[in-house]
């Protein structure tokens, strides 16, 4: 299996973590979204939409993260990264959308890119549009791991949504989001980056790494 | 069960289409989002996050779209919305993430009100804003449904990824996209609107639309 990602991708990123926590055993192929290495022949011959990650699997390529995640639990149920009745799934997947819906699509590359060029943002109006998305949704996401999160953010083991979380908190810091208003958030993500597969994940430990 | 929407609202929209694809009787309640509804304190009750759809059930609450219809595709399994080989169904859910994720949260109402209030943004800059996004998601969209459609966006039979086209199409009409070069698409599209489910779930026909 490869994963073709990007080290900073925060859904790349989400992918590593959630193949390392079922043992799945991958190579990597970085593509450099700042050289527009996603736009490259090869890599639209891969995934014709130009985004990352991309797994290339013995039966053919599977991309969007979210997809790719479902697809794992599917067809590695060791460990679960999902409850087991319906409705504790469905609210262990609307927290993973919350940070995969509402926060993450807004602010990353492609669109900071389109703001920068098209609608003269400078650094500080990027850190602002960032932030005005991902405060309030970390926000929401606080109330809902304090009431169903043990240590992790849901129960007392890593689930979809800490393959979510965790990633948003390191893009969070890139756009200077200050994060001492979320200490729930921090001491889940305390535990995650001592944690093996999170750990191997991080962006700084990529291949592709700079 | 009472869906909490609003009539314009993509995402209540393709919950609705789901619902009525399933065959599950509901009530609604309309969330009026230009008022403010969606932030009273009533509706801050159900749902924290303060966002539609909210689907009210014998159980609790769930939110968040793409986690309302893995559940109902777990709770009611026919018909199905997702095909039976782990590796078809990550291609039907990454089609419905593209919309989902890469799409509709660019464009919605609280984006395209940041963009009106702190970017200075007329309607012809937020229809440019919304085309950047929805162009390219519709190309590399079609060119999936050419591979995998027959009649529907995936196969014969309406699946998990026309319960957000559709919704997505409405929306590109009101952002005065030029929707021509998608004939793949609209042909999908009029198929569906004239199966009851999808006809049904229409923003023109719900009770708070005006």
């Amino acid at each position: 299996m490869i994963l073709h990602g990007y080290f900073r991708s925060g859904a790349a990123y989400r992918t590593r973590i959630a193949l390392n926590l079922k043992g799945v055993t991958y190579e990597q192929s970085g593509v450099d979204l700042r050289t527009g290495a996603q736009r490259s022949e090869a890599f639209l011959a891969l995934n014709p939409q130009g985004m990352v990650p991309a797994l290339e699997t013995d039966q053919g390529v599977l991309t969007q993260s979210p997809a790719i995640l479902e697809w794992l639990e599917e067809t590695y149920p060791e460990p679960p990264l999902l409850p087991k009745e319906p409705d504790d799934r469905a609210r262990v997947r609307a927290m993973a959308a919350l940070i995969g819906c509402d926060i993450h699509p807004l602010s990353n590359l492609r669109v900071l890119t389109e703001l920068r060029t098209n609608w003269g943002a400078d650094q500080a109006r990027i850190d602002g549009w960032a932030a005005r998305w991902m405060v309030p949704g970390l926000q929401a996401l606080t109330a809902l791991v304090e009431s169903h999160g043990r240590g992790w953010s849901w129960g007392a083991a890593p689930t979809l949504i800490d393959c979510y979380l965790i990633p948003q908190l390191y893009s969070a810091r890139r756009f200077n989001i200050d994060l001492t208003p979320f200490p729930t958030l921090l001491a889940v993500e305390a535990q995650a980056l001592a944690h093996p597969a999170f750990e191997a994940a991080h962006p700084d430990r990529q291949p592709d790494a700079d």
